[in-house]
């Protein structure tokens, strides 16, 4: 039995021990930005998968792996217990973000009560800015849901530029910062100016940079290059043969009309 | 926790102290007319917010603020004590209709319920009456929950035209009529003709001017000229931006569905 | 508050003192066959208002009328109790069909539920069947929930064309037949066949006088002509004006996304 | 009164006696396939229904059948009493998949608990790969939810292709799968490959082959073409009458919107 919104606990919250950590979310959108930070950190730190959420707001099907075996899409939270340096982390990491208007909602709620049962001191969105051509020296734009973060953000170097992003901040990122301000946590959301046209581990370079600094952390931006390559490899490859099946699924329609 | 549809109240409906108040809806519509005329009472007759709305059928998004801080979207009450002369006010105004069929259903049912708890003795829907074309002189359209307010309405120097407007009255704006004739309370709608391609100042004149009659209110119109340049600027810009940012998150769906 | 599925019986079903009624179903459909032979029928029969089915998955608008005042749209059920000769009626009338896949189905439940509160004895849907070409020799193609009832029909001088009508028989028309079939309860379709192009009364006389034998039941069809062409002039001149309010709705969706 | 999934048992779970049956999935699909060798199953075991399941999220209409009477669109689970040599099964046919994203996960939810309450040993979903071209030798390509029984199918002939389908499972095929691992439940994907423009007998029949070893089986494969044939006339047949059929039905949207 798989509910609309399906958050299943792989340990429990006390166990995991954490103490008022920062939870980064970096799902898919556009460019790829904050899903390749995010990853790169799950990876670098070795952090631990705490959370598992299913949907019936994500597609109805089921990936392939490699070696013949599936895997249900879903989204992760992993937890990251510091030796005292930063704080301790939580980043939410996946396959998708809703498909329909009010699961947008629906999964925010679910991220939040995540959120407050961790008891979070701040919640962190990571994405990308579009520009819709080449991007030489990718920099980091910012908003978040106090004028108190907005100075602190730009002590790390993040730029505020007057009515950008002008069509506001669409799906998680942005709801998590709105449902965050109603609840009275801290949030911020750091997009990495990009092309939009690809995989951009320079944008990412950038984005990561600033949350080092934000989270007095340290980790290798090395694998980087390495992982955005993969990325689009992947990318490109699912997506042709996404499409391929799609469109036979559908002029298929007709056939699955009878008996 | 956002609900479906999330209504919060910021002051206590006995603590404003409205008595039988007008409640008049100016949301996002034909031509923005309807927006133009409310917002324009609200900051005229410096009225006080007083209920919140939040809801899954508004577009998944936050807007990002001249300052870097951002906004979840969200439609509003504001209340006016009257000093006598007029009848007290409760103004309905915002960013968003619903996004789905039903959500306008489930939208209409909470002002309903704002309006109810607040005891209103008349609701009045504005909206715009677009002909496609540019109108010279501006006059107002009505429509009503009863014959006895159609006459009142005409008394003010309202049209009506036989089998107008055919399409009948989209939206907010019409289903608060319709719900409010079920209830047993009295409720007209202003429209004001325009061309619907602009913020059509001439044509929230020629309403708020009918407005006034009907709620024995004056206020000055002249700052409607200005707010009505500032808000056609503020689409356009806006427009452009989140057609780009549309745009991207589309062409960008491919990339959502992997991991 | 209007739920979902809203019904509200204006008469208490024991009032209407109906004995095992037909129902008889003609909501707007191909051609519009059904539903101009179910209001011809409610006014040759001067029929009485029971019931009215308000809903969230009709078109969230309200209808303007001649005068200038407002209507909720609904679907509505009628009475009719005879004089011996014929079975008493009950006729589904109304303005539409559910604008979404699951509003169907909930719909079906409560004309269902309708029925069984009435004790219905059968169910007869009414609709046209359009063959995309002039049809001059009109004639009733019929289908039922038993083999006992498509022999009856076929005593009516309805005919069964193997595979036809191929595509099914969809919206209420067709789910009632099918849900009554779970049920237990007799119903059958009459659909006239009819180009599809415009409001056919020759059509409609068709079935009429299959239903009138089916019922023993003598009503006039003179004004049927009549009917049908102010039901076309009321269609052309409506679909004309709500086209023109839809693409402009639509074409300011954007002016609707923002502040 | 229909749910939005409706479950209904035509014979008790303990009546029909079955021993941890193996569950067959054989939906509506990529060149029918699945389909096809489900169907073929069930007539060549002379299987007896046990369950049928209406829903919400099929299309809103009935089936005509041949003599005039209608059918519900349904899917059903049909249950074969093994003499030993094979393990019980259960077989899951039907009309549709669900028309809209969540319905796929409420009906597999539904057919999940189908599967628990016969306690099923192992679930076998059917399906078809299109490549888009004639396959001259078709072969079958398999998924699973453990890499033992990845290993299990290869000892049947099933290949498993790196990367292939790139594009997941979608669908009820796929959700199965993913579902079944969640539940600790052995669960397997047959493709076969095939063109996916027309139904595929020669595809079935390496479908077929594979899950007769499976289950060490013997059914005839003789009818198969015959079968796929009549199925192949009846989608043609249909295929045209539908789109007709719907064709109007949106042609007539507007004339529906008015009363």
């Amino acid at each position: 039995m798989l509910q609309r919104v399906d958050v299943r606990y792989t340990r429990k919250v006390e166990d995991v021990g954490l103490e008022n950590p920062v939870l980064i979310e970096g799902l898919p959108g556009i460019g790829h930005v904050g899903k390749l930070v995010a990853d790169h950190l799950v990876k670098e730190l070795d952090m631990e998968l705490v959370v598992e959420v299913y949907s019936h707001h994500f597609p109805p099907q089921v990936m392939v792996l490699e070696d013949g075996t599936i895997r249900m899409p879903k989204n992760e939270v992993y937890a990251y217990k510091s030796d005292g340096g930063s704080p301790d982390l939580l980043v939410l990491v996946g396959d998708f973000q809703s498909v329909d208007n009010e699961g947008h909602f629906e999964l925010v709620n679910a991220y939040m009560d995540i959120a407050k049962n961790f008891k979070v001191s701040r919640i962190c969105t990571l994405g990308g800015y579009g520009v819709g051509k080449l991007v030489e020296e990718p920099y980091v734009l910012g908003a978040a849901n106090s004028s108190k973060l907005v100075e602190e953000l730009k002590s790390y170097g993040v730029r505020f530029e007057s009515g950008e992003p002008g069509g506001g901040i669409i799906g998680a990122s942005g709801l998590l910062l709105g449902v965050s301000m109603l609840e009275g946590i801290e949030a911020v959301c750091l997009m990495g100016v990009t092309s939009g046209y690809m995989v951009d581990p320079k944008s990412a370079k950038a984005v990561l940079e600033v949350l080092m600094k934000m989270l007095s952390l340290d980790v290798s931006i090395e694998a980087l290059n390495e992982r955005a390559k993969e990325m689009e490899k992947l990318i490109t490859q699912i997506k042709e043969m996404q499409e391929a099946a799609m469109q036979q699924w559908k002029s298929d329609e007709d056939l699955r009309y009878f008996r």
